[in-house]
């Protein structure tokens, strides 16, 4: 049991971090078992309200993965993937939208003003916020897949101004208007660099970058981008995890000072990592 | 052919008009035909952009039915409806929202984008815009059918000051958080009053009011309130359009001067409505 | 006769030339017959006030050659010219200054007034707008006959935020606080110049820039700075054209994209350039 | 010869008055001797300038009666008056108007920009500053002479924030869009009561307001409204004096705290009246 | 030893007061133990910090009574009190101003800015913040002793709108410009509710108001603004509580929702009091 | 005795300097006989009031030498000075701010209001407006002195904006939040440099820079950067002189354009200098 001295020590504790990150923009990539535990979710959301009622500025982009897949299936369609990417043809991008900016984004939304937050939800396409064109892997056509090429971030401007936390779902426009399928890890990077935001935090499913996949103990507290670098061209970075630190590293070539790994699993990491000592999972800095 | 002084003086017989609208907000209830065939489509949306750029602020509210309907069947549930309103479970509210706020609304913003304008895609979630509470209908329990009780308009004003074009699903939150299905007509004229709109404009597939439903002569070009709720109260309005009369007269009670109900299928009809002479559909006034 | 369908479609080709020039000034050099002609003059200024209420801005500029040569002759003065430049006498330069800041400005302020408009009428001198200093005609004193070295656009600013249209005189100060009489195209190139206009334009008597003075059907549609100095310096530019083509050169030097000389004997002329496909008269670009 | 240090003392006793006047607004009417005069009408131009520089916000509003029969006579026309009302046919009224709005109002607004002070010359017409009807005086029919209905400051306020002063000629803009002339000091007392100026200041060719006309001596040095009105009332006052007194209660009607006729025939009147003790001419109270 | 989870835990549950105090402005009385004793201070200082990082406007206010008496001894004058009030002659006051304006104020200013807030120090005279009127106590001439009788906030809002923390010495300005001495927890009342304050904080060294002086455990925890009113009246309120509770009472009158007396002693009281469930000490409400 | 006309003449003779410094910020510190006397005391604030109101923004600096050292007589200390620079231990230095910030400071806040003005004192403390490092001089220990290293402006902008007069006493923060003695000539100096003052004036006790210190008619009125320099090498400065010629120069570097050394023994020497054609004492000049 905490006393209220030691609660008001620990509150008190704060305000170095407070006062560091007053004003700042957060880019927050929220996936993962932190999307899907309805009580990991309502924490996370909660503590998306408390950073911006402490004067962060927060930016949620999220993806949707389960979700699309579970509602394709029962669409009668089959999720097709090539090298973890998603075949996309035009049915699927339809409902990969769909689900993306009408049901994972709206929850979102919903959870934040449920906590006293103001939020609202975009896509990519709203203001034209993600501009991209369509990518191939290797030979093979994805279809409606595509990588970012410009990011305009004047929509998200007089919403923050009025205190709204954006949510953003990760879904582009094309240069015919078509609706591209974009990777959230790397948008969140280019969005991050975008803003110049004080801090890039990827929340996953892992303990964050670890030396050796297979041992947990192995997590690397801080890495800079030279070793990111080396870590990826050594092949030695999970595959789920090559799209995160590609972010990361997007970031920090865009001047963001700092790129955090997150465990989305642990409750009210985001506070542990911002207000605490001790820091959770990863950071990567230049 | 229309020769270059035939033009200009067209043009310049707008003047009257531009000058009466001028900074003016108005609420275009988007749906029917208008809302499917493709070419009626982009001329709405090239109509709303050209709105804006006149200096008029049009805000588009927009259903969405058949899509609804046909997700559903594709995802094997039957619609079913009692007095016109969709009978809405919890597996049908999701499919609502995922079409309207994901689909449909994400559809209109890439259009207008497309012709130039600036849009955002909102649902009534987003800022807490429409709250609503559970309706009944009669004993029946419709499930996550909902009507307004609040409109709560701070997130469009910057959007709106910022040059974008706000396009609404026609989604509520629910007291709980919980998304609520509501009435697209009536919620586009709760908007008009609670942002002292110019006009309400619904676009619909029929000429306008009719006195007798069977002849399309009969076309009522302006009828006023006291009218309109005498032809509610005589049973003679058919009724795909009462929920469209009553948006109009909720409107004028919250001190809209004119609201109309156009034919969508026409052209270009918000051009003819608000830049020439003669009008079209049937206008009402207090 | 135009059917509504047509004018609507009419109205929705503006489109994409409202999109190009919102928000843009455009200075308009306004003279010859359509300043003299009361149909015509009414319909420019219908013009103005319909360019103003779509989100352009124009600045209008204007001499008043024949009404000041009549003022003078009901006084007794005999108008001299030496190489077209009006010898300018103390009491001629009170007269020109009467007649353009107070009876030709005020009337056009009028005007826009009368179609909705907002207007004030200002003088060269008003916020020393325009500065000029004595020039010489040769060996010829002119008298009180200058060219601008200095523009203080900041009286514009205010009114223009404010959405007043600006209707300049073309009279200028000189440097011991007297009245200068200053040639308008030249002047109206000058301050398109410093406004960074879009578009400079200037309506005249003639269908543009003719190959040969003699025969209309050589207009020159368009054409690029080099060839504009080019006719200069054959000698072939008709005298009254020379002042509007070196206004034109001006414009385009000091960044202004696009000039033109237009044929003001048209009516809506300006809304013919604007808004429609063809344009009129000659298009100077650099 | 006044010493450094009695400068001193002089510009230190203008303290309390620096203090009371901070940002208020004056309406000047500037006429009689010091228009004519030259080195009157440069004193009083220095003074507006130094009254706008210590943070005083002067408003100048002046007719011109002899420059225009002066120049109707040059016409050969003959200025007429009924109960000293100008008779003012068309083209009468046409002189009027180049007069004021094109020389007198021109030649204010060099002198104030000469001493350093920004100005910008306005007529009633400009942004409808002054709307007049038609007035009769008894069954004459005066032509174009009215009396103001409706005073739009709407654009003095954007010229007054970025630091011009506004030099208004007395000329109206009549219902349908014609010129009017308009007795100029009325509509100072009008002017002044629009825009709730501190002061409303006449400056004449007397010394003020005499008890008995025939002996300065008898210099009424404060009067208030009642006193005023049974004055007018009594016959007593000088039929050039009527107008200015009638403004002066207008004013005062409006709300205005002080009203004051100031002899324009004394070098730097407006600094002695505001800055000394011992004040100058009549003032008027509520 | 808290864990790092507990610590995030505990941060997360401030998050509904958090959102409850956003924006809101809290006047805090500074004073007793918590000024003389170095960590307390320091303790409190770094929570003013943090209060104004997460949100809140705290405004602070002190006297500095032990400072003043040593001051006083040390010059070799011997402090007087009369009821409990300060003889102050003109000496003395001259000691108060030094040691409240000049000491204890820019002490705390120090500090606060030493943890990274912006402070300005302020005293009552400082844009006439405080104007007082000399008051008696009894037939006692008490000196340069006052009671506040306006309060001008307008030195508050620049400061406060760019980030600033303003920090009020308790002494006022007398209606001849001469000092005067006044109570701070009076003032403070009166300043919470000039500026409608959220809370009215005043810091003691006792745990709360007791129902009983002799028995701690007798703290009542919560008084509505009429037993405040009786138990002043029942003569059973410790003198030094009565200007406490007093202040309460004004600032309750004057609008402030809730005024809190707190035991300073207790390290980081605000923050219990203001982010824990329990609360501290007593709170009065209307 | 000076007539109504002379008084207005010399009013209106100010126009010139008033055109000049509008809107110019002026750094007055202000010492000597004038902070003693009080007859000069209340003519040097009520000119200080006075620049306020005709558009001038000062800003005063103060220290406070004899009041300080009367101060410390009375509690015990015996002031000792190395060099001219007070030796300030602990309990000095306390005594310092108390006097300057707690007493002087006020008192002339106090007199600002009582003329008229808007006054806010502040200390170097205040927003960490002046930061100091220690000093020493030679091998001398002079303990709680320092020089400034860094000037903060931005609390004064805020105050400036909202027309209040920022009074600063000289003590600075140090690096670990002490408080520090800094010599106010210098820091003026620094003052003017950081905030681009139009210029930095000191008011002395003696009549300006002297070429003979034992004679007074060998003042000289102006002297350029390198004179100055030249003089300060040369020795022959007064050593009271030495940091005001030295503060002249840190402005002149810093861009100052003027640098006064005034009589302050002569009444309203502030306005002879800048109102008048004769100027007076010593101006530096770049």
């Amino acid at each position: 049991m905490i006393s209220d001295l030691e609660r008001a020590q620990v509150l008190s504790e704060a305000l170095p971090y407070l006062r560091r990150y007053h004003g700042r923009t957060m880019v927050i990539k929220y996936g993962g078992a932190a999307m899907v535990d309805e009580p990991l979710k309502r924490a996370v959301m909660q503590d998306v309200v408390l950073l911006h009622l402490v004067g962060i500025r927060p930016v949620l982009v999220h993806g949707g993965g389960p979700e699309i897949s579970e509602t394709m299936k029962k669409l009668g369609k089959e999720p097709t993937f090539v090298n973890g990417l998603r075949v996309t043809d035009a049915e699927t991008i339809e409902i990969v939208e769909m689900v993306l900016a009408g049901k994972t984004n709206k929850g979102i939304v919903s959870l934040i003003e449920q906590y006293g937050g103001k939020a609202v939800g975009l896509s990519g396409k709203d203001g034209s916020l993600f501009v991209a064109r369509r990518m191939k892997s290797g030979d093979t056509d994805l279809g409606f897949v595509g990588e970012v090429v410009a990011v305009n971030t004047a929509v998200l401007r007089p919403l923050a101004e009025h205190g709204f936390i954006p949510v953003i779902a990760s879904v582009a426009v094309g240069e015919e208007g078509e609706t591209l399928n974009i990777n959230a890890d790397h948008v969140a990077g280019q969005l991050a660099a975008a803003l110049r935001a004080e801090k890039l935090i990827l929340l996953t499913d892992v303990p964050g970058l670890l030396e050796d996949v297979a041992r947990p103990e192995t997590l690397l507290s801080e890495v800079d981008a030279q070793q990111a670098r080396e870590l990826l061209a050594s092949g030695r970075v999970e595959r789920g995890m090559i799209p995160k630190v590609e972010a990361c590293l997007t970031a920090l070539q865009g001047g963001v000072p700092r790129a955090h790994i997150l465990d989305g699993r642990r409750p009210h990491v985001l506070l542990s990592e911002l207000f605490t000592d001790r820091g959770a999972g990863t950071m990567l800095y230049p």
